[in-house]
């Protein structure tokens, strides 16, 4: 038999990496809403929104009202994505708790996302931590195409230790490693794992996990089986449509907290609470959402 | 790290267990070019049709020609689900070459679908297993709801074991062990795995997992680490959309077999042949089926 930690802490991240990934731009109103709901259901992390220009991601634009609109419940981190010292500046304003930064282990894909090469983003990234630390917030580092790039392909695990041991020397206080594209698979997954243990220590990484290709539950379990206790994941699944060719939805929080409370994992997440939640942002989006477990809550319990 | 088998048995189930659940009847003629397709992906056994009355499975009217009309290829077992001795009559005028016998390890599950009791059906059963034999064939044994029942709820292990040990002695050569509604969860998969092996051999025991709450392939995983090495699939995971509540679709074959292959367990399989056949099956089904490797094959390689 498998041995698994006794707990685990969820960091909901749909009201971000969901929403920018969802055609349907959702009204401010209900995000507030959505984002309210969510903080009563157990989370104790919401990523909250990104201040990267409205230019880039458009639906949203609205992230200084949303940040600053919420209702704030004690015990919740409320963190937002920011891509530069603008963002930092507006992320301060909206008084988030936590600001995560972001680039990829991936040159091709850094360059493509972000428009400057790994090196370059470096000291952007670098002053963006250095001031977010000095006015006292924690910083989350988010490394994408960890497990594999669109453009390159498979990705070397040096490649993700240097961009990783760069973020943590600039003093981020958690890593959270990407499958953006959804191709990881459970040996994978353990094998880098295995590398990036002997460097950092498990309570310092997050697994952030796509369901593109149906394995993300999978690759939880495999990293359960490292040790690991950090997961993102995005109620519903939102940010993919699965009938769309490059679905790329997050793994669906309430299908993780499914499997997790059934191996008797504690979450500390009420799933009434979620599931009422979840079929709200469903309803807005105007479409099932990817999330397995979703689509069974109207079936008559056992 | 953990340790998993070097190599996978895929056992096709989308024929029969696929199509019996999908709304859309499948033309007798679509049916023998998609069986014809699948003997020439490396498939070594394909569940090719179900001799249960019309009445029943009408999707499946059409076994008797189905199974006499497709391309026999060597290596390949052709297998047919009978209810009983009607149903092994035809199956042996068909001459497949494998039959399937099934019950359920709920009380309640069984009556509803064999209408009978667990105790009315052995007799039926064992009269079955042993005309098969005496004919030749090989007997595959189905015992669902092993890991929940959708009016019982948990069903004891004492019950799947009393099930599994009265099928094994009316000689059955393979039982498998369905998840008929999608609720397993990993822990349990190997809780009940640890008390079956103690009196089972592995070689014996095959893993049927439905998607419903998006955990097959952490359960497969699960079982893997249990050293199971069969597993039952249906090519884009047939038989329950995902976008209707309690949908109950088998764990997708090209799911399965990205994951296995990802990990270096060799399937035996050509990817781009299953692709093509699971193409094929779902413009005919209509809609796009549930698998999440299907939905990615069209974006550009990386």
């Amino acid at each position: 038999m498998s041995k698994w930690p006794q707990r685990v802490t969820i960091k909901e991240v749909g009201p971000r990496d969901g929403l920018q990934n969802e055609e349907t731009t959702i009204a401010t109103e209900d995000k507030i809403t959505w984002i309210n709901q969510l903080s009563k259901t157990g989370l104790t992390y919401i990523e909250i929104t990104s201040f990267v220009h409205p230019k880039w991601i458009p639906q949203l634009a609205d992230a200084l009202e949303v940040a600053t609109r919420i209702e704030r419940v004690p015990g919740v981190t409320y963190a937002a994505l920011v891509p530069n010292m603008k963002g930092l500046e507006k992320a301060l304003t909206a008084q988030v708790n936590e600001v995560s930064v972001f680039m990829s282990a991936s040159e091709t894909h850094n360059r493509k996302n972000i428009n400057k090469s790994i090196e370059d983003t470096f000291p952007v990234l670098k002053e963006v931590v250095k001031v977010a630390k000095q006015e006292g917030k924690t910083v989350r580092g988010y490394v994408s195409t960890v497990f594999g790039c669109p453009y390159e392909g498979v990705i070397s695990v040096d490649q993700v230790i240097n961009v990783s041991e760069k973020l943590f020397e600039m003093g981020i206080d958690e890593l959270s490693l990407g499958d953006t594209i959804g191709v990881a698979t459970p040996r994978q997954v353990q094998e880098i794992l295995e590398q990036l243990l002997k460097r950092f220590p498990k309570e310092k990484l997050a697994m952030h996990f796509h369901d593109t290709r149906g394995t993300a539950l999978a690759n939880v379990l495999a990293s359960l089986e490292m040790g690991m206790t950090t997961f993102d994941s995005s109620l519903g699944g939102l940010g993919g449509c699965p009938y769309a060719p490059g679905a790329s939805g997050n793994v669906a929080t309430d299908d993780l907290v499914y499997m997790l409370q059934g191996m008797g994992i504690s979450t500390g997440l009420h799933v009434e609470r979620l599931t009422e939640a979840a079929l709200f942002i469903q309803s807005k989006i105007g479409r099932p959402l990817p999330s397995h477990y979703l689509q069974t809550v109207d079936v008559p319990p056992c």
